[in-house]
């Protein structure tokens, strides 16, 4: 499944690819369906990372998101699967995903997950 | 008194195992009994955890605390012991418990309680 | 039921009964059960009136309140059956009770109720 | 199409009939589709309103607002709409709805529609 | 007792006395004596007036309420008793006085009393 | 010149114009340059409406706004021209167009300009 | 004194006369010094008004406000001067001017001062 | 002086001695006197530690922050103070004594103090 | 191009050479043009640094930054740039830029870019 | 010029001089005047200081910082005088003085100056 959203992300290449430098991008309108309750959640997902030799093209990045909308996953799955995508997409330098979910229950959750290239370099 | 609570807490396998990375829940609506007036109390609850192979069930940590709603406990020793539960279910990584208490007498307090794993990968 | 609860609602003299002044007092600790769900539920209790001969007593208040705590009560009667209560053992001037509950599915409600003496000046 | 959504709609009977009261709901997780760029849509609606003989059930309401999640609609369009349906069945002595949608293309915008009842008394 | 403080407030005269204007004074930092716990109290004090011939001067406003440090009063009480003193030294066009006092049992209150001269213009 | 951009808003029917209800949109990015110094102003337009048979079109209005970047105006008369083919394109029963511009020389103006239809219904 | 400070203030002609519309100017580095004590006061300045034939120039305005850095005078009085300096010059429909002070002593005053012209239209 | 207040301070047996954790208690309405001009002094104490031994008792601490209240006592000094009693009747692992006290001529002042025990276990 | 728009860039001799501290210029007026769509985009950055011989002149800035009003530029493109002109002409001790644009298609990022000298001490 | 303006500030004993401890203190109410202008500059100082053998008395020190009203200073220049005159006087451990600064031409500027003793004890 996460396969087949992976292919929608477009990148382009980093402009300076010689200094380590952070791009943020906050997404606060994600939604997606509780697989248990059939209920939808929302939250805002925050993305920071350092590119390596590419960046994740934005409008590309917001119809991957909206491919959630109708999709069935928990909170920490959906997070890792993310995170596993713009990963594997943008080979960054590291990258951190934190996704903030609204309450249900009285109970609010988020989720941060991070990933760290072996060589410090690049996400190859 | 804290075994018999134990009992309701639930898990499910982390969907995640082999990565460290952290979940956030926030319980503002957690209510518990003064044992020496009998007047109640009311905190907010935030628990910080990174899993080790589960993760805590949310709708039964909501029935978990909801049974401190007539229980009488101090501050200090409440919070001790839901970190301690909470603990022996996971086995997480690592796991923080803060509990911020309404002002009383004009005064507000709050516990923050850590626990860390020996091998510092799970809580076995 | 209600009528039970009543009894426990202290007053005092209006110190100065001539002047029409007013008195609000916020209760951010109120609590009571879902009749459907038995979960229990959260809010604010805004109190805002213009006293007649006699004011509720806070202590009294306090104590009454917590009555709610094990009770179950829908949010539009609950809000109703406060004001009555407090209107009956105040006789103000005017009254209104405003209850701001926290979230639930996604939703929350608030029910502000009013209550006006016939002569304008006090609830007799 | 309104039609057949309105059917979610439940209500139960207004416990306290003979008193003219507020209850106001927000709906912070409201979302619908752009008829025009097939793109998400996300939004506060904030329903306020005085009860006649019925109330909005909430689960209901939730329910029925999760019809409009795959379901195109203009903003000013769908505003009016939900208020028709509410009045409906609630026939209320008067109902406000806000929609305070989020920004698109650096433009923000509200849609805010009234409804009062021909005898100031209930909507039959 | 409130005759004894009155005499510490001082006034100096409208410096435009033909022109119906506002003045606000904001004290936060009031602090009375519960009579009944011992305990002290605490409060904002909030000021507004329109002057007649005579503006309260601010440095005695402030020795005026430093009285109230360890005096018995309660909410309801004081905050009448305040006002009638400035206004009988003011004689202003008209005056609100408010008081927000800090939550005690986890209820907060508030008292809001104002004076109109009969004449609309000034206090005599 | 006014007339010039004026042409480029779009309008579309009022779905509902049996219904006096209100629209407003928010433009935080509004940009024109000081003809007399040649420096680049900055503000935040709010406009409000009654639609009457017509509302605006946003994305027109968003290119519309964007005509004023290189354009020099002073905040008092751009104010009222944005008005003026506001009100001339949708003829609504009423519109309110508020400027609220960033501080210069550490002074910040805002300009509120107000249109009502003769006939209180709508703008022709 | 204010005489003399009032003929810094510049005027332009408003460029849409026949319409009522409003102009506020916040101006928060107002400071002028105590008469009493020596000590400096800053304060926040909000000119409200409904422009009649003439607009006040903003930058004859700073320089105007700077005149009175190390000037003596007391909250009450200046506010009122300031407003008959601008209503002299601009002969407004109306104008509002409200001075908050920062605190002193710990108590923190506003003076608010309004004028309207007697033909309703403009200032002459 | 400071040792006749000492006494006023309870403690109680730490419930879970083995644990390094944190108590955090903010006093907002902590008063006492300038020695050299004898006003009063406003601040808000924010304790916290992490016990050894034993916890300080709530009651006890706001009885014994109450004998400032007609005390005269130097910002830097009573901060020192307090910590040294609070260190004296707790033996806590740590504590850090932070008192931020209300605006005295346009100047605000804060007072942070630390104390370490020796052994970095508890404060015998 | 950005080559340029560098020579637009003043310095000043910084008048303290030889100790190292920090200078913030936060501009939340930034805006450029984006270079696929022709839309603005509305930005603010904030310039950190710790100068080394020279300080840049704060006019000269505001003009600078205003070259790229109508200058298509990427965001990851555009902070790269505006940093390594700030450098070459400052040669600071070290320097951040952060840029944090405005929401599009729902999704808000920023850029932040470090250069640290390699002596440590300043730019040259 | 400093050297006149340091012998306004005076100092008072340290009195727990063997504690290393941190006093802050706020001064929103510094205003100067820009040399290459004229006009006046506003701005908040914040002092932060582990001191050593002695305090700075506050009068004194607003009396200090009042002598900036008329003089003209550049931001960088003035906030190290300031900084180089509070540690001649008092001899700190350490001390941090960050000097905020309100818009000018769009743009806000901050400075900030640190010292550290050589003994990392005390400024002798």
């Amino acid at each position: 499944m996460s396969a087949a959203f992976r292919d929608l992300l477009e990148t382009f290449d980093n402009p300076h690819p010689a200094r380590e430098y952070e791009i943020e991008t906050i997404c606060p309108e994600f939604t997606s369906v509780c697989p248990k309750t059939g209920q939808p959640d929302f939250g805002t997902l925050t993305i920071l990372y350092s590119p390596g030799a590419k960046c994740v093209e934005l409008k590309s990045l917001k119809l991957y998101l909206q491919q959630y909308r109708n999709h069935g996953a928990f909170y920490e799955d959906v997070t890792n699967l993310i995170l596993d995508d713009l990963v594997a997409v943008t080979e960054p330098r590291w990258m951190e995903l934190k996704a903030d979910f609204t309450p249900r229950g009285g109970l609010s959750t988020s989720v941060r997950v991070d990933y760290i290239s072996h060589d410090g370099q690049s996400g190859d």
